[in-house]
């Protein structure tokens, strides 16, 4: 719990941060938003040897900057086999740009959960546009319409995507379902993944609908992880005392039924108690993200609550994509 | 024959010119495209009492104008239901020109056959730019990187879609292919039906690239074929003897398997015979346009040739969408 009352907030990033935030970013990614290990490689290529990405706290920003979310839209299964480029950022800020009268001057995650924690500080090493200490969800999200931007009234769009051969377009949507919907069967089209810069919000704006601090939280959480780890401590139990939560279950994945559907990983996982759960049977139910969680046909946690899954042998959190069979998980 | 040869080509299109061009665009729609009622009712309207839109022949192009292919994609069951509006083709323009330098001066048809016939005179009244007497396919098209300025190697991007709900995107695509897989499932997602302007081309590249003059082709067979029904002749017959083509078979539709995929409405007619084909079947295979004409299980004709359905009661053409059990056609 120290660790993440006593680190200082991030006013940069460099390759050394990034595992942390990687780790800490996959646990608030309840199972979704794709495994940040590529992403993480991905930035470490961008940032390169020596270098760093300015980080800027949510309440410093200027009143007139042009803040956009940057990250990837798709199904998560996909990004395992097709891997993100650096170029695909890059082209969805110039397409945002060329539908906004200024163009972008700060960068910040739609969502910290998941491999989306990565994209942003890739196009801020790949763009030289420094990064916002901040995030739209606070945790994985399963749909654009969903973020405190857009629950603040903003508009998602105009909104750039791309993909990485080189296909780019820009949407004006009526409203942010629409904007979801389009996007969204886009990203089918251009292999089930695709690059978004959207929600063009002024400094003055951001400030007020952004959640601050949630790269910095993510980065704590990931020490706080690897700590744990390196005490030889039960890193579930550390932290449901950090967060305020419970180890619900500790069991081994019995079955998994996962499709993709619509750019989302769809699905259900079953588990067996082990320890203290023996005899008991856990239901994990998955869009992307880990929705609702019942043990013995009881519903005990749905969304928006946090429904992470660790690895109980590397105490590492497990993606919706990940989950298989025999695994042992708390 | 006389009628074809003597009419005049067109240098206006009024609201008297319009049945003849919906009823020749039909017959050139070889099925598909849409019936062009609609878009008659529409462009009637859009050109309003004693309004006319200026035709220009293409080799009167003027070396800088900038010329845009504007229609509906999407599959012709939907316009049944769904009913384009006079807005959308307006919003496609406006978000093409965001993406070009200088904004679109003259409209022309991407395919003379079907509804996509109408959409420009509509455009063209709305906007009041010029609309060009030629087309990119001289009959109705599935894909749109088959139009011929896609084959005189330019790029169908950018390009603008939009909806009857006031949604607008601008496409930029790697090439003609990808942007019909995109601008089609955008087209999907929006109800599967959409509006678009594109393959922007100075007036020089248009010259060479679309087929003169046939606007005001589809406007003589339209004359030619209300004048033989005028004079109770055997339209088919009048037809094939103008087109160079035969009458392959008369009779009575006893099947129709029809299901909408993808943004296409695809199936298969099946008619058993009468007069001289009476024992003999014939199948009519579509994927919006009739592409392929079996009869007793030999392929007769496909695409690029025209297989044109004319209904045997009221002389008119057939639309794979309006096709149904009972229909006495030839």
């Amino acid at each position: 719990m120290t660790t993440t009352r006593t680190a200082a907030d991030l006013r940069a990033v460099t390759a050394a941060e990034l595992e942390a935030i990687a780790r800490g970013a996959a646990l608030l990614g309840t199972g979704g938003g794709g495994d940040p290990y590529v992403g993480r490689l991905l930035a470490e290529h961008a940032l390169g040897p020596g270098g760093s990405v300015p980080v800027v706290p949510l309440h410093e920003l200027p009143d007139d900057a042009v803040v956009a979310a940057v990250g990837i839209i798709g199904a998560p299964t996909i990004g395992v086999e097709k891997i993100q480029g650096a170029n695909e950022t890059i082209d969805a800020i110039a397409a945002l740009n060329s539908a906004l009268p200024r163009p972008v001057t700060h960068l910040v995650c739609t969502e910290i959960g998941g491999s989306n924690s990565m994209v942003p500080i890739v196009a801020a090493a790949r763009t030289g546009l420094p990064l916002v200490d901040a995030d739209g969800m606070g945790r994985a999200l399963p749909e654009l319409q969903m973020l405190t931007p857009g629950l603040h009234g903003h508009a998602a769009t105009p909104l750039g995507l791309s993909d990485e051969k080189g296909n780019r377009l820009v949407l004006h949507a009526t409203d942010n379902l629409w904007a979801e919907r389009l996007a969204r069967s886009a990203a089918v089209t251009m292999g089930c993944s695709a690059c978004y810069a959207m929600y063009p919000l002024s400094g003055a704006e951001a400030r007020a609908a952004y959640i601050p601090g949630t790269l910095s939280w993510a980065y704590r959480l990931g020490l706080l992880m690897a700590e744990a780890r390196r005490r030889h401590e039960d890193v579930a139990a550390v932290l449901a005392d950090e967060l305020g939560g419970a180890v619900l279950f500790r069991g081994k994945v019995v079955d998994v039924d996962r499709r993709t559907e619509g750019g989302f990983v769809v699905g259900t996982g079953r588990l067996d108690g082990v320890d203290g759960w023996a005899g008991s049977g856990f239901t994990l139910r998955f869009q992307n993200e880990h929705l609702v969680a019942e043990r013995d046909d009881e519903v005990l946690v749905t969304t928006p609550d946090l429904v992470c899954v660790l690895d109980a042998d590397v105490a590492a959190p497990v993606t919706t994509e990940a989950l298989r069979y025999g695994m042992r998980v708390s």
